[in-house]
């Protein structure tokens, strides 16, 4: 029975210096500023590829703490990416999580323009907010419709790009990443294949845990 | 503009055929009834590594599907898990899937038992439903009080265990699968560290797809 009385900040703690160590036995030094989102989407999927393919614009952990710091909307393209993202420290931070992939009004817009409901449900999300944070696990479609909205003008405080697949999703993610460079939008950016919802999530709670944490050193948010 | 109006269906049947490909590239080959559930996970999670760490008790596959048939209740321990199952499949199953993570009351019972809401909420499972399917794609603590309850005579229609981390996570998948072996209970288990809630829902999904095909040849369920 014992290990199952064990408390959960205290199986992170180990969880994550046990990540730390094999991070130091392979030979990979994270930046600091990168390690809190990097270690924890290695303790989402316990996958160490994560710290070979994951891609930072310049600044982007920074002016993503930042982001999510002053009531933060985040809107996903799964409910599940939206299910994963900690509601008790989005709520101290008085932010919100939204996704539109269910809303009938979304999949009759997408089946008007002959598109996807990913690409209806991120155009929403800019028509609706100034400066959402896109944080998009699992349709290269919405990638590459951001890309033409952003060539557009529209400027998201964040993009998280970590859509999981086999078809359109490298050359989705690459194309993103460009973007985001060129138009100085930050962005997190899973390159290659792998990523999903739960990757999605972790790099969301990557950094709303730090900017709870900035805001009050003493409390810690849990999912 | 043309990869925003590609059909899900279109990218999903050639996405596994680059999974099969690969399969054999890579020399395995996969047991006929294995096949939908590994390769749902893989195409969930773009990563190869499930076609060696997934395992099966003895017609574990066939019995998942027999189970989704007949208005199955899934229990998940994550919120997360529970949206990525498939609704309008399980609808046309007349099935449902609850999670009781977030209940007070669950939490309630932890406390007072000092232990995790997970095991609260399996013990909230088996004690509301005769023979549920219970998946697992967070807590150890929820497959080690599985364990337990089956030792005591507790018997799910089907136990899906693929927790992901650091601590705890392989030894209670090592302890789930021999109690599902000892008591003739199905199960589909992720050997080693990686699993999570996305796991759990493709596992379902893939399950909860064969069923409904079965019923319905020309139907397709979608998430």
């Amino acid at each position: 029975m014992d290990q199952q009385h064990v408390k959960p900040a205290d199986i992170e703690r180990t969880s994550m210096s046990i990540i730390e160590t094999e991070l130091e036995e392979r030979g990979i030094l994270l930046p600091p500023e990168l390690a809190p989102v990097v270690k924890r989407v290695i303790h989402t999927t316990a996958d160490f590829d994560y710290a070979e393919n994951l891609r930072f614009t310049p600044r982007a952990v920074e002016l993503g703490i930042k982001a999510m710091k002053s009531a933060p909307t985040i809107v996903t393209d799964t409910n599940m990416a939206r299910s994963g993202v900690s509601k008790p420290t989005l709520q101290k931070l008085g932010g919100q999580v939204l996704c539109y992939m269910a809303e009938p009004e979304v999949a009759e817009l997408a089946k008007r323009s002959g598109t996807t409901r990913a690409v209806a449900s991120m155009d929403k999300a800019l028509q609706s907010f100034e400066h959402p944070i896109l944080a998009v696990g699992n349709a290269p479609t919405a990638l590459l419709r951001l890309t033409e909205r952003m060539e557009a003008g529209a400027r998201p405080a964040l993009v998280i790009g970590v859509p999981v697949g086999f078809v359109n999703v490298v050359e989705s993610k690459e194309r993103i990443l460009a973007a985001c460079e060129r138009f100085s939008v930050p962005a997190i950016v899973a390159m290659g294949r792998k990523g999903g919802s739960n990757v999605a999530a972790a790099i969301c709670n990557a950094l709303l845990y730090s900017a709870a944490n900035t805001l009050d050193p003493t409390a810690r948010g849990w999912q």
